[in-house]
């Protein structure tokens, strides 16, 4: 099997022209890809219809390219945009395929670990068990069925679980309340939020990060020392089961690309950047210049405006801001810390990242062209 | 003489209270203030008041503890302040103070150069001067005068040179119509615009950046290949000369303090963080824990949003932001990235910087203990 | 003939089921709709994506409904959105549809006039023609072919015409500029307010309000006493050609509605929209309970931040503010101000009015149910 | 007793020569003034200096004219500014003032009732005791004394009350915990809300809009049909003690101006303005060049955004929007419908109003020159 990486940029979020183009090109299997990763020039709020454009564009696209309805390829690949290119950042995707049949494993396989992709859904979840400890359990075992997919055994080869996760929306409360059931809260904005954080430890619990014994539900959102360091978590009403990627090296691909990761303590951890290119093999130590970096093919960061009002013992102004918001300025900050030290603006930068890192802090994940 | 830097934070533009308790300390000497240059957190904008209420507030403290009239203050002390602490930056002022009688200079000098400050005012310039020759003329005439006072000779011994000058304003564009006088533009927002170009290409004159004699008035805003790599200029309706300060190095000073700059080509220029940071003899290469940061006393950026609407080949969208000003941006993703690479949040991030640095880049000035 | 006014509203510019409703309930003929006309809940500024989104919303539906190609719809049916719902604005869209053979005209016609429905192109404008008397007079020719096809002889019965015209783009100017061309302004921006003040313009000589002899390229932007009170003139790169629809009253109709209109002096001028609800019969004087209200069917608002500075002698800040486009308060203002009147908050408010209405304010136009 | 009604307009919140000037030429008694209630043309969140700059502009000016200190003209004047002039809104504060000894009270009263005003302060309370049952007495109190000082006994003659409270800081909050006390909240956000509700509630209890008994601690934020419509609640943590000024007629003074309010059940409640203009004997229904509209000496208005997403049945998108806060595109909504209806744009409109008027409205008070 073989994962490859694709990443274009648009004009706005109408604009497929440049993955037409590959596709026309031949360099693009359509049918292969699985799943879509990236940032889009909006706010990155409730009110960010940009996703929404997007991914109606693109399943416009693929839907002619493939011959098959847009609901059909709804059903088969994960779109996860988050929106808000804030300061330098560049609105961008990252189109990720996979060709089963390319190239079998040698008889003698060489032992080297590449790129591996593997997706799975989690079956749909009743609407009082969002944010609960079965909508973590069953994130968990779609978690471990994708890392199945991707022939990982061993969750240190993981390094990014991308999960897009359903929430309470109106007529699902609706429904639930008829029935008599009770819901964590019938609030869509908190019900996203809750689903984040069952996001989080079911990819904690897959990976072995947390015992799986020990999240409770009254950890939701209080036990910030508990989290994974390698979760990517949205959520959103557009989708009604929990939708995961996830991405890390096996022996049983011989793809191009290699992926590593490191956790950040706070928004100014630019060692961990540095570390993270460090696993990779690309030196690059204070010189972007370096062209090692050009190796690179995908960056993802997680982060999130320190809840104490302080970075670095220093106050910011993020939570007091009335005119931008806390995530939009983190999302500058941070895009600009990696660009600077990467030398590339194309970066998969996302805030609201509860549980997903330390506090504060957050994640950073680079796929690379294995050297 | 003894050049002085005191950094401090507040928590509203109101707020003067640690250097109201250093001055009662003993441990600023409020005679000896010159100049203070600090981030507020408001917009940046044309309507951003922090930084007249910071001015207020200060000179309503310096005023009580010296006996003076606030305006008396206003005249002798030099008060710029940027608007904006997008992302991680933190609100904060730093006072330079010179301490004339200080430790005499030995007889047998060292030759070793530490931080020298001088300040300088031009006349009042008739509103058809503003932003023309003259006006470059003047400033200029005004650098050398605070290097003088600094005794600085050699140019490149000279790292930062802040100016605030005046623009037209409604009531100036009238008394200047009155006389039949013809004025460069009678917006006020073009007039600043003006003045800093003005301001940037008479510290590029002074400093032997620009042969004054190439300095056109067609050129501004078009040669944008010619800027002065040391110039912060702002520019602002409350002042009605240039006030300017330079900062260097000068061996006829005994401070504890020294100062380097550099310029930043873009907003993702590492390395010319990094090439500071070895001009002050502190090693950090990737790693912002190192103990030589702790000597940065102040830190002075200037930055832009790149005029072509890329940065390093990639699309940025801050030109187009309608939410959020392109200003608001910049700031906050070199801000990020700075405040990464020297692990402190207190940074004095300015945009506007045309003339000033490279186009779409800027400059960073850092003063520290010396070693 | 017969036209129709539908109106629907949406929960986010993807959702277009309250048409595909009615589409599917026989209520709107999709192969009637000649215009859609609507509010998209982005910011109204070059970065509001909602439009665009919206439009290929529709055109899916559309394309879906009757079996025709995405671009065949864009062809012939006027989509124009306006973004921005601020304060109590509803996002919503009227459908404007013409049933060409329901109810022919009564041989012995009854002379009462109801609402006229026109629609035109433009040919395409060569790149060193946009934004030129050229242009004036392509859009004029336009307005007079839809009151032809809207069978309106007398310029006194049109009530309000909606022009969306192309403008320059880096491809378009490119060609020009090889070919030796001379465009008005290489600035997409720029070029976007050209195109309006042409359509102004145009629609202006069209119905008399300007002698079209006095029609000068120098007056624009600059006689801002020389306007079009009926005139709603938007810019886009998405269009190739000026598309025109004009609405009015004709005795050659026998629809169900009519439509009125009043210029408005200023942002404050509530005696106007008084006097437009007069025109239609409807009595509602200081009181919005009052039932004749209800027969309102569509309604639609140019506005403008006074360009002084000033409303009704009093400073506004409009213009100053760094946080809120200058277009998104005025459009929260008169929004406010006609729902208050109309009670009801499904309002068409667009801003950028050059030459669109008295200078500093605007114009509104009702479609109501014919009393 | 005469009160006085002076507005004035400012430049920026540090303008205060247009009092000063009136002071100068002895149109205004420094020592006569009581309260001060403005807008300034911040985002009126929490990081609005505006209203801090202008009352620091403010002492500084009446402590120059007084020979007194800052300090004691805060303890003495009530200084109550809302940030935001969205949309056509005017910066202006409106300055109040009482003549004691002016033109006593006839021996023959003639029952005219006139403009009172009466200031009174609560004492300090506890931080336990902020937002409870004893913050609402305590208000309640101060609320009777100051109709006692205005010498109004029939709460009907109350048409507007101002209270500013104060509420939990980080300080406060640590010296109670310390003794063991027990917060309502921590969250001096969430504290500045309590205090408005106890706020509203005082003032209800005190006018007898609700039973005092009725009032409970379960009811705040839950019972919006429980408000009073006379109140405007503001909270700080620049204050320690609640500031409370009522303003209604009083027989027992001789002003020229008398004041009227009605309750606004929604944004788009144009009705009430009508009915708050007829009590005051202003005839302007749909006619804002009514030459009795100029009898109006301030307007002031509560309003809020509705919490259910509609008004009238329609959607808005206040509550969704990123980019400018819900209580930024209400104040521009209905500060547009009133200024249309006054013809003026000098108001004081407010939002944040729980408990203030029906829930999704709020009230609307005017002082004018008595006819």
């Amino acid at each position: 099997m073989r994962a490859s990486v694709h990443r274009f940029t648009m004009r706005d979020p109408g604009d497929v022209s440049e993955l037409a183009v590959a596709i026309s090109a031949g360099k693009v299997n359509p049918a292969h890809i699985v799943a879509v990763l990236g940032k889009t020039e909006g706010n990155g709020l409730v009110n960010d219809f940009t996703r929404g454009y997007l991914t109606q564009s693109l399943k416009l696209l693929l839907a002619e390219k493939l011959g098959q309805s847009m609901d059909a390829i709804g059903e088969k690949v994960i779109f996860v945009f988050s929106g808000g290119t804030e300061g330098v950042l560049t609105p961008h995707y990252v189109v990720f395929s996979v060709d089963p049949a390319a190239q079998p494993i040698a008889q003698t396989p060489t032992g080297k670990k590449t790129l591996a992709v593997g997706t799975a859904f989690t079956p749909v979840l009743a609407p009082e068990d969002l944010g609960r400890i079965a909508h973590v359990n069953s994130v968990a075992q779609a978690v471990r069925a994708a890392m199945a997919q991707a022939k990982i055994t061993d969750p240190a080869d993981v390094h990014f679980v991308q999960v897009k996760g359903p929430c309470v929306t109106t007529e699902r409360a609706a429904e639930a309340k008829a029935r008599g059931a009770q819901l964590v809260t019938t609030d869509p904005n908190k019900s996203m939020a809750y689903t984040r954080v069952a996001g989080a430890f079911g990819v904690a619990a897959a990976l072995g990060e947390l015992p799986p014994g020990q999240i409770r539900e009254d950890a939701f959102f209080s036990r910030l020392d508990w989290f994974s360091e390698r979760a990517s978590i949205s959520s959103g009403v557009e989708v009604a089961v929990n939708e995961v990627m996830v991405l890390g090296n096996s022996a049983a691909w011989n793809s191009d690309y290699v992926i590593a990761h490191r956790p950040m303590t706070d928004a100014l951890d630019i060692n961990a950047i540095y570390a993270c290119l460090a696993d990779l093999g690309i030196a690059a130590l204070g010189d972007n210049t370096a062209t090692g970096l050009r190796q690179i093919a995908a960056a993802m960061i997680k982060c999130e405006p320190d809840a104490s009002g302080y970075v670095r013992g220093q106050r910011h102004t993020m939570w007091q801001d009335g005119d931008i918001n806390a995530q939009r300025h983190i999302r500058g900050a941070v895009g600009g810390l990696v660009a600077g030290v990467i030398a590339d603006t194309r970066i998969f930068v996302s805030g609201g990242d509860e549980h997903q890192g330390p506090p504060g802090g957050g994640m950073i994940a680079l796929v690379a062209k294995a050297a």
